[in-house]
């Protein structure tokens, strides 16, 4: 059994500094992936991480000199050290119309039934969310898109709901979007999706332009734990902070609390300085229910990956007390 | 029976004028609908025609005088004199969150296996693909959106291939979109769709801004007779003109021909002048197979309704030798 | 006595058409100033008319062949038959600093306490609202700018209220401004202004990009009558259509009825073909209590000037049945 | 003896209509060329005419039914009724890199020392000044590129000026350039350009967004002589008008007028409705200096060609009385 | 007494450091107030300091973890550390109106007759200035918008001039303005405003984009003397530097010098790293007579506050040497 | 002799740091020249040196405190530690209509045939090349402007080519190109250009947006290279990273070699943090035949000047083994 919702004991850890009262603190040793990890690698970020086989693997957002954008597979014994392949992921795929390559960015990776589910944004005529699998972050095979583009930030719900699959994700355009929402998708096969709702839009402040799912939800009791980037036009530029919200259990396009705050921006130099500054793009979370730790990876600036911690009773107390529904 | 292949020996028709060498050529009398037909219409335009019971039924899009886009119900006994309702089709629908009107637009009508299905431009959040359906052109049930948004321009095929229903449609995005491809999904149940395809994409001169499906496509031996608009911007704004194409009967996002030329510009007062000044934009055909006749219903200027004339054996004639695909 | 709730028994007017049941109709011999009246007019049009010694008079904007926008001093016998001036308006003004000509038009006119104010879009590092005024259509003195630019479309009440007087304007940007909403603001002394409230914003369809006061509003026992512009955005540029609302008598900026839909939009040749298309943009409005005449003038296409009638009381009935507040 | 200077007594002439009082007026019978004169034409317009063995020929911009943009000899008799070949002009050129076809347009034809030299707009890598000649409208050569990309308007003055080759030309943008000034450029050979230097830029008004060159200039004994177009950018976009100013003959970059006002505005149907509304560009004109009556051919709507009319003498007066330097 | 002109012997002060030769230079100990000093502030800069009963008090602009901005009252014993209230300041107000929240920025405080005023940028219906006052810096009044929107940076004078209140202001648009020029009204009662006049406009470089008043104006025998800010537009966005100008002391609107180079700009990693990188924006001084000193509050990088120093005659020396006016 | 493929043994240089095996490696005391190393300057980037008389001289961009740009004169023994000119070269020039100053920047500076050549950025009306030169790097003389606005990044290579003077340029428009290729033009007189062609455009990832020569090409038995800088632009703004190509000798608009990664892009502080943050922009090397040794002299964030090295042979292999042409 490998779903979100186990024990994962060896998740990395640091306390919360003395002193510190907010709801989620930086690691000290941040970033944790540099940019030039690899040997072609120009940056790492946004980037998603599981527990695998009592250790960790991932798919990782590496961006080459060439400054195109792919996902490659990693490893790591302890969630920090990581090990990223040089080349990106193969993907098996039988359809070569659905082979080209434009661009892959953003993934997420979930256990979804039977095998690990990953989804990214994937260059099809324009961004669009590409559906994948691996049973072993060996083999990789393609499945297809789920949307016409313009799409991003696609995030699968960790179980099927009420038998079928569900999908977050944020209708784009064909630019750097200055608009978007939350939806929400039905699928009752990973190919065919339907029944997209409208789960929340922009509000003012720190996700003012624009929103996105990011890790793949957390199944608690009241409901899922979703952490979202938002993002605020300043006159210099986009600042993507991210905050929290608690989605329906067997009606994802309900929202039952959303914090008013954002939970973490941009104030690091590694979060404020590189490809893109004033970035911090939150796309996978570790949980261990028995301790309530949530470890959170965070790409930094478009440039390097992060990691946050918080506990989940105190992301649930922040949104009880700081709902804006 | 009610396809798309009967004969309709009572269409609207007019000969080609003398001395007229052009693949299309306009009914002398056009605008057949001009836009204060109805009590509230400010514009009537962008319509959608079938044959019904030996006689026509339609359904129009009336934008009223707040100038709200939405769609009614027509009926005409010759093609060319029409009845329009007053007030908009009203929609069965037992989901509130997808009743909410924001704007209809642009309806598409076909008759396919048991029903005459509408696809739209529906506003949920932004404009996508509704889909209804009527049996009776007195009752219309909403079924739900087909996709995520931003879309415009939801064309069904009219029956199924090898099993599945597909629909044409163009990506967009939450504006007068300055640009647009045409793609191809393909559904199981009219609800989920997938398998999303690239058709086509914009070329130079008339069709160099955007293009988007037209009328519901003509299936012949050799493919399916595609009409579809296509978009220039000049410096004063956007010309819509439409041409024609041939689709795979099997894999409609393979294009077999691609007329190079426009078959139809904006060229008279009533295309040139109006709402929007030079747009002639094409939603519907009757076809006639005994007689090779075509009649398409278009919308000049986004205010009136025009018709235009052709044989099938010219179109494809001109598609033969035209093609640049 | 010459205020604008007295009676003009002289005033241009022509029944409603036999079969028309719209609130306006439009006066058969439109426009009824051409573009070239005057030997240097390029164009004639959103100009000012009042009541003026048992005749005509009025304030005229007329772009002269170079383009520039300046206002000229008109007479009339009839309403209809204009001689205006080939030279702008010279206005008296102590101060060279205000006299710097960058362009004035859209003038109003008004008369208020014992003269005739006249209001225009008046050049000063950007648009803003000039203040004048005459006695006599001879001589014309220059106040003050009422307001920091960027504002269009000062429009004065015709009479105090509770002893100040106030004026509806629009602020504004330094372009062709995208937005738009009709601010009221209050004056002791027609020089300083403050209390600025707003009155009313965009809405939907006609008047979804910006709104603005178009004629002097008249005065009726239920509140003041305003008949405003509004502006949607086409893909091919700005509609301008008008249709009316009605104010409070003590607090102007509390609307009573605000009227959906439109109640001219451009649909002849002159208001959809020149100097700028899809343009209706009424100015002056001859009023006359016991017939219940309204005449309204207004620009075509900002081109021409044209004329449309109406009966208060029909107006009045439009505002109940369609109050979209 | 070809030049400029001849007399072309046969030349296409109307007289002022009674009551007309302006300096330029248009032929009665316009437009001369309708859209449609070649079977593949979309439009015919920004064209350019010269006096040839006692009859007429030109090059003409052509649009084709797909929108490209390519140029077409032409032959008349009276300057008025015209045969436009359907094919373009195939430029005898030995270098393939140049004859990559983008698009070709608005050509200025006049003869300079022994030949007809052509220049057009010309696409390489973007818009540019192509240069050719021919000395029997039958065969063209290509010679170069004058300028890198981007630029149109490209005018070459009909004689050489101490010794040099001198080419009024508009620096542009690769879009609809929302500016741009009118610069001279000097050669001694035509394929090498120099010694830029700036004529004249845009003023208030009608030349407010940007300007340029329109007919080869006419030399005068006070100057010569230049028809330049001007545009304005309306809240609808783009108006193209036409004035004139004189420019040292000796030193062309030295403007001695410039008239205020514009000669000719779009304001009739075949300027005002069309492929691009409200534009009327002059390219070519057709000057007998024993009678000073000039033809001036000019596209209207960029759809159409027309024809307006003056005298050399009146034009001059025009200047005299109305500069702004 | 406590009028801008007393002295103020105990004001933050830091010699110039050896070899620098600039007019002003930075705190060593900047940024003097963190981001993060309240318990929600997300950021706090752009803040209005004033002497106060022999220490210090102020208005700050506190941007909270919503990133909705407001302004906290705040106090301090040495000008340097400051204790501000976690939540903002609650304006004493009748009209309901008026009250509604919509953003407060970028204070001003100075004493004027008998009171401390307060000016802001406040959101009614879009960015405009906002005035009220203080008695004790505790209870605070507010009184009314001075201008209709768009307007921003409202500087008021700190004596009455001619027997009249003097604001400056800078008109702006609803975005972020790439626009904007210094401005002054004249008041008679602090509600009504009148007799606009431009002060200055943007030169090249430094101040090439918009300007507007920074600190309230400081008098000196020779003029105002004003710190104003002036922004840069790079391809990377805007960048804020300020410099001075010397007013008129009885028409301030004319300028008596104007400093051609800026005075500070960003150029630490407190001003070019943060919420809006490259700002250092200036809005309060304190100023003491006798010695000359001047320590100017300024915000960095929109984020923390910062301090610099000068000495009044050597602003004045600056400005005679370089002034550009 | 003076050429570039002279011995330059005192030439800058520092060997690869261990375990970097980057082709280009930055140096260790970056940045060379702080930005206000004179007395007037804001910054001091984008600048060009050469080996001079056993020394160094350079031309070097110095924009001031007002924020003009314009070039100076520097020397240095060993082209780390420079003396720049306070005030910038006064160039000779007999033409007052040349010498109207607008700005000046980017200089590139090269030996041919007898002395050294200077281009730069040059304002006249609008950005264009200007070239002059210097015997001694004491007068300094204005030729002429090659091409017309709008063109940036003029460099010349460093011998006549079969007899021809080329220039490497990169036409522009007037604002911040977010577009724009490389072109050469040829000319026998260094006054005349002719022939343009165009040698590379862009392609994805960090030369997506436009690209520029860079340093003077060293000529190598292969070919011309060429470093050149390419643009990405994030949602945050524009990225300036370098990388290289090898032109044909003899026909130099063939590109033989196109590196597809970039060779540095802005990682550091000095390149991420400044006037414009993230741009590495390369002007000039030094290359010493014996060694192969190059250094490149780049700016840092238009603010400072950094030295990165390299060797020949280096990047000659990495074009072998990365070339995308």
């Amino acid at each position: 059994m490998n779903s979100t919702s186990s024990s994962i004991p060896n998740m990395p850890w640091e306390d919360r500094p003395a002193g510190n009262s907010d709801v989620i603190w930086r690691y000290s040793a941040n970033p944790i992936i540099p940019r030039n990890l690899t040997k072609t690698s120009n940056s790492i970020f946004n980037s998603a991480v599981v527990p695998f086989k009592g250790k960790f693997a991932g798919v990782f957002r590496c961006d080459n000199k060439k400054r195109e954008m792919n996902i490659h597979n990693g490893k790591s014994d302890d969630g920090i050290h990581w090990h990223i392949e040089d080349d990106p992921i193969e993907w098996i795929n039988n359809d070569p119309e659905l082979g080209k390559f434009e661009h892959r960015y953003d993934p997420r990776v979930t256990w979804l039934e039977d095998r690990y589910y990953v989804t990214w944004c994937n260059g099809y005529h324009g961004p669009t969310i590409g559906v994948g699998y691996t049973y072993d972050f060996e083999k990789f095979s393609f499945l297809e898109n789920a949307f016409l583009p313009f799409n991003r930030n696609g995030v699968l719900f960790p179980r099927k709901i009420n038998g079928s699959f569900y999908m977050l994700n944020r209708p784009s355009d064909n630019g750097h979007t200055p608009f978007g929402d939350i939806f929400v998708s039905e699928s009752p096969d990973m190919i065919h999706w339907g029944h997209h709702r409208h789960v929340m839009g922009t509000k003012g402040g720190w996700q003012s332009t624009k929103i996105g799912a990011g890790p793949v939800p957390i199944e608690t009791p009241e409901g899922w734990l979703l952490f979202y980037h938002g993002v605020l036009t300043s006159c210099n530029g986009f600042v993507y902070s991210f905050g929290a919200a608690l989605l329906d259990l067997e009606q994802p396009w309900k929202v039952i609390y959303r914090g008013g705050p954002y939970l973490l921006s941009p104030q690091t130099l590694y979060e404020c300085v590189g490809d893109v500054p004033n970035v911090a793009f939150p796309c996978a979370t570790l949980y261990d229910p028995p301790s309530g730790r949530i470890a959170i990876y965070y790409g930094g600036a478009d440039t390097v990956t992060a990691l946050a911690f918080t506990y989940l009773p105190d992301v649930m107390a922040f949104l009880r007390e700081n709902s804006e529904k």
